[in-house]
């Protein structure tokens, strides 16, 4: 079954983690490798709108979902974020955190990581040509999934 | 009582909403109007070893806490950021949560706000004469807490 992202349709098959309420997914066109993100289940577009109990879940999924890859892409830190809005950088109406395994040097200058994010957002919505194909991404959901605890 | 902020040790005066895990707290140097921190109680350096608990209450008081921010500063949107570990430009050793409220046009370029943000927390650091008086902080977080529900 198809699962709703805002305003695109994921297939299972790019999902490793998945629960009732939320569900995490690998990127079509990942800022760093592993770049992942986590939603609820439900696609709600503002962050103020989801439940407490939403928000509860939420985030200790993105714990273990940042293990996961921190461990896999053999990251020494990570980062997290939420784009909330417009004016916040958000491009997909459905609320997600964003999690990216990081190491020294991994972008041309450390601290542009964010940067880079934003512009990304924008660019790959206007340019499907530049995303992975399905099999990568079903390929790398598949070996996250093994690192699921 | 003072509060251990990881390396620092916070007045109470600065804090705006705390709960028994937890705190939110002004910024001595926000990157822009309303930029808050939201952390737990207990001095951990890493994401990874907050208790699924303490993630779990964390995250929803931050949802709190950036409700009041984007009304009292009338933001239009909210960027939400952890940074955990040094190559994801963490200073302070307390996981904390940043929370800024946005407005179009709020930096040079709104994309750079990231960026903006770690630049900011290594210089801030190393340059105390550039934070703001204790005064100014303690008011802040008095108008704030009129806002907290």
């Amino acid at each position: 079954m198809l699962l709703r992202f805002g305003q695109h349709l994921i297939k299972p098959s790019v999902v490793f983690l998945k629960t009732d309420p939320l569900f995490a997914l690998v990127n079509r066109k990942p800022v760093v490798p592993g770049n992942i993100l986590v939603c609820p289940m439900w696609s709600v577009e503002c962050f103020c709108d989801l439940h407490r109990d939403e928000v509860a879940d939420l985030f200790p999924a993105t714990q273990r979902a940042g293990t996961v890859v921190e461990k896999y892409f053999q990251g020494a830190s990570l980062t997290f974020s939420v784009q909330d809005g417009l004016e916040a950088g958000q491009t997909v109406k459905h609320v997600h955190v964003r999690v990216l395994p990081r190491k020294a040097g991994d972008v041309h200058r450390n601290d542009s990581i964010y940067d880079e994010l934003q512009k990304h957002d924008k660019d790959g919505e206007a340019s499907p040509a530049s995303w992975r194909s399905e099999e990568a991404m079903a390929a790398e959901a598949a070996a996250l999934q093994a690192y699921v605890q």
